[in-house]
């Protein structure tokens, strides 16, 4: 990561974001916590990671509040691992990755996972952003605006 | 970038896409394309970064088919930096960090850029994961079926 205290500082939520997830590969582990990976042997075996690295990144997204230490929930000695609110709020980041990669990284007909509805065992819609009264937007009809100066900038930035 | 081969093969569209942008902190030139940075000042300029990281990062993203090169659109010398179709694609992946970092990492009252809708010049409303019939989904209604396998696991996730 480049430059992480101007992040932090950052007034582009994006760039906030990016530092407050601390690092890339850690949306892997998120992924699994929405998975219910909980225990540190259930994301070691999914990752295959050494434990001294999966312990770091633990221990990170804790600090970040991405993640929170829970007593087993069998009554067992184990520490568990859950998804704080603040977590769970990269339900739609992981999403979107998804989809981006189901399209754009794989040949056709090579298999990969899909996210399924449970109601209909079919596979989930296209994230789309809309409007507040429910049109789909794309870059080209979005801007930033700069806080807190009021005049937007007529451009796609998301 | 952690197992990146691996990543690779990976048959999860979670893990590819982690892979194929590259790193993290490139979401950050990918953000300015679409906020209409062409050139190679633009970009450093909005970034503040060495031009030599800079620099590497953009081939990069120009190699994994994420920008491509164009003759600049003056008629001048200059080489411009422009979004594939792939690139574009990552639309809502930057939109959904932008809503993210907006709800938890600022105080409240904290000022911050914001997407808006160029039509109405307001916020774009959040973006919410659907069913095919429109049902809004979370992670408790959603479940990963693993392909091949038929079967889908019974769990949240994305």
């Amino acid at each position: 990561m480049v430059r992480r205290t101007s992040l932090k500082e950052a007034d582009c939520p994006v760039a906030r974001a990016l530092d407050a997830i601390g690092d890339w590969w850690s949306l892997l582990i998120i992924r699994d916590a929405f998975s219910e990976a909980r225990r540190f042997g259930e994301f070691q075996k999914s990752l295959g990671v050494a434990k001294g690295i999966l312990s770091a990144r633990l221990r990170n997204l804790v600090e970040l509040g991405i993640l929170e230490i829970a007593p087993a929930s069998d009554g067992s000695a184990y520490q568990e691992y859950v998804l704080t609110e603040k977590g769970r709020g990269l339900f739609v980041v992981i999403a979107g990755l998804r989809q981006w990669g189901e399209e754009h990284c794989y040949e056709p007909g090579e298999p990969h996972s899909a996210l399924i509805d449970n109601e209909t065992r079919q596979p989930v819609g296209r994230l789309e952003l809309r409007s507040a009264d429910g049109r789909v937007l794309g870059p080209l009809n979005t801007s930033v605006r700069l806080n807190p100066m009021p005049p937007a900038k007529p451009s796609g930035r998301p």
